[in-house]
């Protein structure tokens, strides 16, 4: 069965053929001509699990698949990297025949497509377990860029979110929008000093990411963009706690320099909504919102895989 | 405890930290800087499986660390490419504390410093399943090169593997050592038409590389080196079968133009057992060996994982 996968994979490749791919799927390794014009290279590696990351009663393989790349690409996208070529692992159970492998690769093709990213090796393997999809995602960044790192939040800045957050589970943790598009434009035209994206939960990932500056974010709280996925007979604090604690709604956190601001929100390129959700402060770690001439400590919650 | 674990893994890895990686571990994506004097890169990737590719009953955590990680050098030997850097992917059963994952990580990191091989990222979840580990390394082949092909194989090339072969399940196939030096060497003097490295095989993994040219070989079978570990008390046509179908040796197999042998098995500089086992031919598309004045075609058997 691998190797008939791997035949098939082989023809569905050849028909996309990019020209820096010197050597793609079949051979021992990959081999891509390198672009003297780049000085730098991103990799983002994400597997996916039966039973944690998806269930199969609830999603096609083909949105299984799709996940696997698209989890990889939201990496990417927090970077402000663009994808160009991906590795896949496959880890099928014994009852898989040819057909689910093919839907699940179909999945991440029509994904890979879509960002122009190939898909130039693999790695097939059927096992006594549950469905395991992995990738590696090789990208790059504007010439000079080094990369939207997680620990550059700086007092001042604000919290920019793309997007809408809470109940991913009805679907969109599946089916999610990978931010590239929007990525590799903010990174191309505005300064960004710290992105993640938000796996765990808007939260934790926001927590998270202030922490490795040493900073804390004021939120404004009703800013915080709900998405309608969120159950809408709940009362309005029990929503924004889906908002902040679901996860899986793979949106970008960015820390933007006040100065950035007005024309970031008025720059009509921008396809994706955004949203102002607090600022960054060295006055504390936590996450704060005012509350009453006061203020109330959020405490991060979340999904940890 | 990923968290934990995360801290811990960035700690171990600032120590050997290289100037070509500009964001490492514990960000949404590694950053490396581009070599400006290089014009390709290799990329291979393998995941291993508690159940298929080990058994923790017979494996201590550190090889199985290690073996994760060395399949994917070999595989880059493979191609006569050296290892630069490493992502790896965890999925810990939830049995698992800090110190398995710890003890994973010191088998790869063990065999990532013998081969200067930076570990620039990581996914870890933990999860109702066995224990899986992943890796993708990207490496770089000499100036000029494009890496040596599965499907290059010509008539009249020698078929030469490096090492010996069978009973590879004593230990070998978590402890064995990745042929990246000698690949490099190869790779930097000689001419090598084709290689692949033995995963599944030496008979499939030979047939697999001469079948992708649509070629054959006539094999020499006194010449095939068969390891020591294989039982000793067998007589030689059952060692020699082991030889042939144990699988997991991960040692090289290399289409060599008649033209370098003399140069090859003359070169002092090659630290490593080379042996000439067959002649590639355009007559047959089998694996065949002479048999008192006719031809005896030897059908591949071996570990399909």
């Amino acid at each position: 069965m691998e190797h008939k996968f791997h035949n098939w994979l082989k023809n569905q490749i050849d028909t996309n053929e990019r020209c820096d791919v010197l050597v793609g799927i079949g051979d021992d390794a990959a081999v891509l001509r390198a672009n003297p014009n780049r000085d730098s290279m991103v990799v983002a590696t994400d597997t996916i699990a039966e039973g944690t990351h998806f269930d199969l009663g609830l999603s096609s393989l083909e949105l299984v698949g799709r996940k696997a790349l698209g989890v990889n690409l939201s990496d990417l996208a927090a970077m402000g990297a663009r994808p160009e070529s991906a590795v896949l692992s496959f880890l099928l159970p014994k009852s898989f025949g040819l057909g689910e492998a093919q839907r699940i690769f179909q999945g991440i093709h029509e994904l890979a497509k879509q960002f122009d990213v190939a898909v130039i090796g693999g790695d097939t393997n059927r096992w006594n377990g549950p469905l395991v999809v992995g990738a590696t995602v090789l990208g790059s960044l504007p010439s000079g860029a080094s990369g939207w790192p997680i620990n550059g939040a700086m007092p001042g800045d604000a919290i920019v979110v793309s997007g809408e957050f809470g109940g991913s589970l009805k679907g969109r943790h599946l089916a999610f929008e990978p931010r590239i598009e929007l990525a590799s434009y903010l990174a191309d035209n505005y300064v960004i000093n710290a992105a993640t994206d938000v796996s765990d939960s808007l939260s934790l990932d926001l927590k998270a990411m202030v922490s490795s500056a040493g900073m804390g974010v004021d939120l404004e709280l009703t800013s915080i963009p709900i998405s309608g996925d969120v159950d809408q007979g709940l009362d309005w604090s029990k929503r924004l706690k889906h908002a902040l604690s679901d996860g899986e709604d793979f949106e970008l956190i960015l820390s933007v320099p006040g100065s950035e601001l007005d024309c970031l929100f008025a720059d009509e390129s921008i396809g994706v909504k955004l949203s102002k959700i607090g600022v960054v402060t060295d006055q504390h770690t936590e996450l704060r919102s005012p509350n009453q001439g006061n203020w109330s400590t959020i405490t991060p919650q979340g999904y940890i895989h």
